[in-house]
């Protein structure tokens, strides 16, 4: 049901097309849709527009609403198109004509951006909230493992020394530059775009200032133009950033399913954390981890597929526009389970004692030899070539003996000052 | 020359593979590589791995390679395959051993991440600069022009009236938000790299806050895996805030090239700004906007190159890596050229006079005159209905009277509020 | 349920992550799925594995369920992971030991792939076929309207004659190409992958040029690895093949949305395929343009993801390919859907009368003019610079008279030849 | 210099940056456009647009500037915007008044386009031949080392035996698939565009059909707006197919460096085709293949690029359209390089004898274990659940003696077979 449906009657199909899947994709932003409401109706009321017995109507209900919505007890009807026709439904069947001034001074459009934006930056709290969750896991994991040595690789090679310890807290201080790029997007939705009705204001007196305040936004879009053209850049900054996040924990499933090979076996997770094949009754596979990687993968994706729905769109909204939130949602959702599970399963992980006098791994101390030499007096280059010809004639034999003792590195791990980046960042 | 070579002797063909356009491309940071080798080569004689002499007559002959490159005198010569094997050639020819002695508990690996990270943020800081420029300049053309108005689209529909003013402050009040983004990008990069070495760190008792204060790095990466792993995520963060700023300066010329267009003439550019058609002598065509448009397109593309050019590697360098570097130093050149040139253009915008009287534009105010219906008591549902059934029965008489006072509204641009926003992130 | 399920139990969380969509999902596979099993159980009785008895009973089980899928009887319940698993009980639960044979040398892996190449095949081939359904109600509308003059645009410039014939005709014949990627695409899902087993093929003799018959797949991929390869592969350049098609609607919707605004007004629909807005009642506004230009935009992304799911990953299953099929299914049924619309929709296209002579449209004849003059024997550059100094002085005179009549031209639209270019593909 | 240019003289920052890189890039075209230019010369004749002198004068220069460019001593001086203006600016020097008519019913939009397209085709075919080649090569490979087992993996986890046949035929039979989409955009571009000048037609009477078997065009593009609609379309799908083979060979070169790393071992290649490193002297990295891997991603990047230029625009030319061949150019230039070093590279791969019976691969023959079980009568899943317990208890002991029959597996690679395949498409 369109409120503001006109005379002719628009052809099924077509409505089906155009409605899309808002319904259950609402569901989601139904609370900001009230909670934006009530700030509106208030402010309606203070600005003289409509009477502070309307305006109390108006809150009373969407407080009941919200409830509702709460209780799990909110359903949008095959009748509605949205949940914003549902809400404006349920006011006017109860207030009559009080019910319909809720939409005075406002468009679908700004109704749409203003409860995105507060679901944004709700999701965005919460995604912060579980990084830096993880973040401390593995700061944990890194103190834990400290001493539990680990071949380094460069272009897959056997490299130099490498530990657990630095593993884990490597993963953690890059979180917090996701962190910080979450925060910037969080810091854009932050603004609020309530008052830019269609996209060019409204010719009523409304006071954005006050709904600003009472929805807790940091700060307003003052321009209107701007405030719409946040649709779309909003999706696409939050997708980027979520996508940065997704990056980093692909490449850490990366590192842990080749870890889990048979042929690395440097680490392994409870049975209950791995998958048996359909044919190999053999197998203990790393599904969950692939799983977060591919899923990780698809949310870095989204970023393209919001540039694409709204690139060398000219200013003003388009109906395009409608189609940002589906995904975006789905993003968030996928999110919020990928950090729950992945923080569950690598507490879990069993590190596995790599035997570092293997012959395969052998040359991982040869830098450590140099050093040595440069240590008596060699210049660098020329120990390199020494080196070189000791591993070239088989004559080569480790030296193990080097303790890695500048910031950072395998003997210290320096964890404190990377939780101070983080407590930096509060 | 590569300073490393072993006995065999590398396929030519597989060589110039290999090599790349790196001589091309690392003129770029040529400056950044000396600047961290002095400040490595003073470290190294403060905790005693070289003498201060030798310390000392390396600094000396960075500072004299400084003045070339500022003179435009240095050149990487065939021979070599980067601008780092040329620098510590050049050392080496000088000084003899004590040249040798500069990649001194370093690696290629952390030698290129912290050159790329200071012209990084170099760049970002000349970006950042001229993006503050362009705001000023759209905010004084709001200001010159905010009482020209303009017919406001959604759907490319005639929707309700807009103006120059409120056109130009919106982009400005946009551009903020990419000053977020590359603000955060640039913290992102502000923090040292180097003493990572491979990724692994280095046996040898670097200082590695000395270098971060040397530097002017806000801080350090501290774990070495974490500061390896930097390399292809600060591009991929870059590449997303270069690409955001792309997709505002983007929509901002189709936005120019829709009001070139004789089916808007809304605004047009002196003829040094057209290009005129090889074969249709009337065309005055909008190429420098179509052009801004396309190449900020294709910054926009490249997040997904440097995503696609890591994605699923394990931690640790991979040689990909190496490709990382070429589009993206290039995409920093063309986005200083289209800010200069955007800066410039919009300057010398002519304004049309719209007349927003022509019958095309007649609706523009029917949003005005249920507002004025609902001012005098009626609910907005029913004004809706009424002026609707004014427009389909021919009956309707826009209402232009209205103002439109609220903050961030036509005649309320709020400039000054703007433009405090800006002096907020500084 | 899991069939192969060894003793440990997996925990919940981990549980519903790892199976994710898939019970909504495969009811698009089920009816693909019954069929190949079909197949693998004449083919495992063939060759002597199994009975005929058994593959006799199996058969009738099977056929039995594929009647249920296509009275849409067919439910994936919550117990089961996936249809396979749903397929393989339903066999057992009715025929014991016989029903578990089913799953004899094949694998999960090959079973999946050939269930959704057989999909891919019918899907692809319906796209086709709408795509020529399309292809002739544009030419229809081409011959239909090859009298209306329409301004041609440059740079989104008045530039030269253009016609409605052509307009349509001209996306007519670039949907020959989307074809043609459509059927490249479609060759490549028809190579039999049934027997690739796990992706290293199957000790059993299985018959794979049986199934290949069977199952009509026009060819089969011979080697086991190349077979299990395709998954991913196969998405990404189906993807590729849709986006392909995708852009030329979305264009074509571009083009509508722009003709369709009070600024050119060329074209219009019917009020039942336009949407009405919120607060403006004199909105008339393309939502269904907007919305195909939107869905194709998001089938244009999806590639991208295809890609980043499969990308640096080394040959042999990952569970990261599960994720594939979701969104490859979602893109196939929305094509569908927006082929049927956009077929619907053009066909109601009002096309209205331009005005060539409206003073902004003048200058579409100077090429005709410089033809004429060039016809009489001055050189081409000449008569440009002659007419533009006409332009220039005011004194230009528009040359409306001349016809074009070169294959595939305004007044030659040689719609006969693109039929034909259709009908020689098939 | 500018042949079209009129009066007013345009700024010079402005040229710069909409000349752009032409000059540079133009050079892999401008044989194309020589071609081109003289069929249209002949064409122009035949139809008495110039007189047959003209026409045999034009053609003969034309000889020379091919000539010229055949031997490398053809260039694109400063004063020259592009290749066109230079040609004709030629031509202009030579033949006076006739050098200038070579112009006449053209337009530099078709100009581009047909050089372009002549361009790509012949690319194209050279890069199908390349493919070609490279599958012969991996053919052989897969004959001489048909005997030679290896671990396959699924999961990364080791599953079933495979063989260094298998895999190098897997990746031969796969390039297949690539060659068919290369195919068909070679056919897409195969379709002649010249005659749709600025993609509105001519009112000249031109014989498209004469250009298009002039210059070898399979069918022409009939439809004017077509032909110019295939600007970026073109890009768009050659770049997709480009990025199709991209990825065949980015996943074989990401499978070379994992059995190169000491962990896996199976595979080496000669001294000269590896890299060293600038602090650790013993390694031997596979710098070729990343670069590779890493060079084909970005191909895979470039159809992103190709679809962010062209997204959302409405028909006709936009200037943006001019920022499509640099990169494409590019890709081919490196796609070329690629395969003519990855062919010569692999080649001369050594690989290794795999310890099969080494502990970590004892599992390899679970499934035949489970197989020779079934042959005795058991159901597949009562045979996986008994060799399952004997994983468990530790009972389980490996039947490595099953030989894999079927078409396309270990010991049936069937190599004629998909030799035939091959040849089928030619």
């Amino acid at each position: 049901m369109k409120l503001w449906k006109k005379e002719f009657s628009l052809d099924k199909a077509i409505e089906n097309f155009t409605v899309g899947n808002d319904r259950e994709i609402d569901i989601h932003i139904a609370k900001y849709d009230v909670i934006a409401s009530k700030a509106h109706a208030k402010m309606l009321a203070s600005v003289g527009i409509i009477s502070s017995e309307e305006s109390e109507a108006l809150i009373k209900e969407l407080d009941l609403l919200l409830q509702q919505i709460e209780n799990n007890e909110f359903m949008i009807e095959q009748d509605f198109e949205d949940v914003h026709s549902k809400i404006e439904f349920e006011l006017t069947k109860k207030l009559g004509e009080t019910g319909k001034k809720i939409h005075t001074a406002r468009s679908r459009n700004d109704q749409v951006l203003v409860a995105l934006q507060l679901y944004y930056k709700n999701e965005l709290l919460t995604i912060i909230d579980q990084v830096k969750t993880l973040f401390n896991t593995l700061i944990s994991l890194a103190e834990q493992y400290k001493d539990k040595l680990l071949p380094g690789y460069t272009h897959l090679q056997v490299a130099m020394p490498s530990s657990f310890g630095l593993w884990f807290s490597g993963y953690a201080e890059t979180l917090l530059d996701d962190i910080e790029l979450l925060s910037s997007s969080l810091k854009i939705v932050d603004q609020n775009p309530l008052g830019s009705a269609a996209g060019y204001g409204s010719s009523f007196p409304i006071d954005r200032l006050m709904t600003t305040e009472e929805l807790e936004f940091a700060t307003l879009k003052y321009n209107v133009i701007a405030a719409q053209m946040a649709r779309g850049k909003n999706e696409r900054i939050i997708a980027s950033s979520l996508g940065n996040l997704g990056n980093t924990l692909s490449k850490f499933s990366m590192d842990i399913c080749l870890y889990m090979s048979q042929n690395f076996g440097f680490i392994t997770f409870p049975d209950e954390l791995t998958t048996g094949s359909s044919i190999m009754p053999h197998k203990k596979n790393p599904d969950v981890f692939e799983l977060v990687r591919g899923k990780c993968n698809q949310i870095q994706a989204l970023q393209t597929e919001m540039l694409l729905l709204t690139n060398n769109l000219s200013s003003g909204y388009h109906r395009d526009y409608q189609l940002l939130k589906e995904n975006m949602i789905k993003a968030f959702e996928n999110m919020k389970t990928i950090l729950e599970i992945f923080n569950y399963s690598i507490n879990q992980a069993i590190v596995k004692n790599v035997d570092m006098n293997d012959e395969k791994y052998k040359y991982l101390y040869t830098v450590d030899n140099i050093n040595t030499l440069v240590t008596n007096g060699m210049s660098f280059r020329d120990a390199y070539l020494k080196i070189s010809s000791e591993v070239e004639n088989g004559t080569y034999v480790p030296d193990a003996s080097k303790d890695h003792s500048h910031v950072g590195s395998i003997h210290n791990l320096s964890l404190d000052k990377i939780k101070e980046k983080l407590a930096a960042k509060f």
